[in-house]
């Protein structure tokens, strides 16, 4: 038989499912945390019109990727959401612990890639 | 003969343009430092994503309705923007001082709509 190129499926607990969306939320909420506290310690030293819309377009920016970030429901999909969360400094490993050591193997390796 | 719709364009002495075009910078000025002053004063105390994309919202009907407004070129229609600069406080009729009394009267006028 040939190989196919679906990805397996893999199976997630209930308690995993739990971990899983705790993960997100957590790393969710240092996300906004940190933007805040951004916009916070710099909009207050605006001076200009140029770095008014700079801002601008941070914001539009960041809205736009929080908005499609944290969008995803399927678990399968998360492994690479939580790649990108640790690469991103928003979660560590240790926030997924109790994930099956199959996944956390591959998103330990997609952080790498 | 029938009344046409066409508005009697006016006459613009290159004084009157001069007056007319510091007049647009004067405005434009102060409601951007009106909008500077704003967003330090508010973006300080932004504590909820629900507010950061509350103004975020804002600067982006501010940015749009700045760029469209001061981008006029046409003498004529700097009437209906005076008229509209007076109203929203950014100019008043001392600063279109030099300008003829029929167009000082209709921009006047127009403020009353």
């Amino acid at each position: 038989m040939p190989q196919t190129n679906h990805p397996v499926e893999q199976q997630w607990s209930s308690a995993e499912q739990e971990i899983a969306r705790q993960a997100c939320d957590r790393a969710r909420e240092r996300e906004m945390t940190a933007l805040l506290t951004y916009v916070r310690e710099t909009a207050g030293a605006i001076a200009s019109m140029e770095t008014l819309w700079k801002l601008h377009d941070f914001l539009s920016a960041r809205r736009h990727d929080l908005d499609s970030k944290y969008a995803e429901d399927q678990y399968d999909a998360m492994i690479f959401l939580f790649a990108r969360l640790i690469k991103e400094g928003w979660l560590s490993l240790e926030d997924l612990a109790g994930l099956e050591a199959s996944k956390l193997t591959k998103i330990s390796a997609l952080t790498r890639l």
